[in-house]
């Protein structure tokens, strides 16, 4: 056993505080990680906060996790001490849908969340918010050298969940593709649907971030608060992804979709959408949602985002601004990802 | 010009009633068709009851119809005389999307209604409750010879309806689908996806219509109003179509998609459907819409069903009778179409 720092929260009410606690003994299949940065990701409060229900306390957060193999197990062979490694929200998944193969792990009953989960023994698991993590090599993933570690922390999450539903709905060169909201998972989508070759359109509710918008590769950018946007861009997209967990009207924006265009959700408003069957029907629109990414699909966007050097617009926080980094990702005041610096544990 | 003869609405409120009325004399591309038969469908009693606003009266409704060629204009070349054809939900489309060859010319602004819409120069359409009518020959599609022209007539709307997302989405072997609903485009579901290859599963409020489930090619009966059957049919289908005009709880539904699978509705609930995104993000779901289908895919349907021996199973009225057919088309009291025999008029 090691011991490990981190920050924990150990009840929905308070604060996150220091905390001490135990990693494993690696197995012959684990890999242990010195951990340099991770990510603050708005599910981290959510769960923090038991806003989902079923939490387990005390909680280490952190699924955006960026480090350097310090040892690995006896049994290891796809990664060595030195390595610049990640690890994203899962770190163990059912060994019947592994064997399958079925490259979409993500979705399967038995996939054991990096923290506020349970490893197959029943011990809860622990997340980045600490100074080191061991990992079944399996979900490891390594990350390209390219990339500083800081700024590629948060591809392992926002990056993923973005990455994931436009290869799949096959953004491209001659594909329209809209992000909805300009935070910490569509700035991600806009980088990487640009370096796919999709002509990139902003919708946020405000033009405030437009430059920052257009600097990172889109080509247009309007206001969801103007209604004249749903008015000018009707039926004009193949693809649009909304990263927006606020409650919003689908149908309006169901309606700027091309003849067999989807939307995908990848935030997750709290209350039921309402949705007009004929805004699908009258145009065999669909409506989908995605979820992160598989292991294999996960390691394809970062050697993808280290071929195109990609990574996230970050802004740097020492461990005990994470309680105030809280509040300010409540606000939408980042741009566009805290990535807390292990160093100042 | 030609006099017809039909039945009409000729308000909101009224019962249809004969009515006399013009046919325009053929132009060179006009094909002349004797209609020998007409289904009733229910979208017929909303647009004469004026349900989704803006009806034109008087109008003569239906848009599943059957018949036999009696003349044609000097440049029809696909068409002669004594030809078995049909005509199904519109009778032309905007030049500009004829020309880029689509194949979705029914999603697109331009469409003309086969009754209750308008030609280019500002006519209303009068559709198939009648004895002749006079359509573009792009607009006609051929009935195989071996399909009885009554039994065929509903193919133009129902059997159309639910090939073309059989088709798009891929329904074949190997593939479970569900069809949701047992009714005039339910049952034409469950024959046409046996025919196609998949494992048919019929969703039914009662088992009322098992034996005839089963009978057209179903595999599996099961009730929606038993709440066992959501936990029994968790994640098991590729493919849901619902039929259901009715309001009901589609997240139920959702949940029994397996990931990746499609729930896609051809039914118009009146009210908008309220969605949990979880249910499309948790398994890469996704709820679409369908609607009819274009002058190509409605032949390739047509020739499928004449490969198959595929129709409709249908219950003949005569023209006096399209009233009483109506209540009872409201109370789902038909086996599982009423088709007008023209002969009657």
């Amino acid at each position: 056993m090691a011991m490990a720092r981190g920050y924990a929260a150990t009840d929905a009410s308070k604060p996150l505080e220091p905390f001490t606690f135990e990693r494993r003994e690696p197995h012959a299949d684990d890999v242990v990680i010195d951990i340099k940065y991770c990510g603050i990701c708005h599910s981290d409060i959510h769960q923090v906060r038991d806003e989902w229900g079923g939490s387990i306390y005390p909680m280490v957060p952190g699924h955006e996790i960026a480090g350097v193999v310090t040892a690995v197990g006896s049994a290891v062979t796809k990664f060595k001490v030195g390595d610049h490694v990640g690890v994203g929200c899962f770190v163990d998944s059912c060994v019947g849908c592994a064997a399958r193969d079925l490259d979409l792990e993500q979705y399967m009953p038995g996939l054991v969340p990096t923290y506020n989960g349970r490893e197959a023994d029943g011990t809860p698991t622990m997340g980045g918010y600490s100074d080191q993590i061991v990992v079944k090599e399996g979900y490891v993933l390594s990350i390209p050298e390219n990339l500083p570690l800081d700024a590629a922390a948060p591809l392992l999450c926002a990056g993923i969940t973005l990455y994931s539903p436009l290869k799949h709905w096959k953004a491209g060169p001659g594909k329209k593709v809209a992000i909805v909201g300009m935070g910490g998972l569509g700035h991600m989508g806009v980088k990487i649907a640009a370096a796919m070759g999709a002509e990139v359109t902003v919708l946020s509710q405000s033009l405030s971030k437009k430059e920052d918008g257009l600097k990172l590769g889109a080509t247009h950018y309007y206001a969801t608060k103007d209604a004249e946007t749903f008015k000018t861009l009707a039926a004009q997209f193949d693809l649009i992804i909304s990263t927006v967990s606020a409650d919003m009207d689908l149908n309006a924006f169901l309606g700027l979709l091309k003849v067999d265009g989807a939307m995908v959700l990848v935030g997750l408003p709290e209350k039921p959408a309402s949705i007009h069957a004929f805004g699908l029907v009258g145009g065999r629109r669909s409506l989908s949602g995605s979820m992160i990414g598989s292991i294999k699909e996960t390691q394809e966007m970062l050697d993808f985002c280290g071929e195109h050097n990609i990574a996230s617009e970050i802004e740097i926080i020492r461990a005990d601004q994470i309680n105030e980094a809280y509040e300010r990702v409540l606000k939408s005041d980042v741009r566009y990802r805290f990535v807390i610096d292990m160093a100042t544990l």
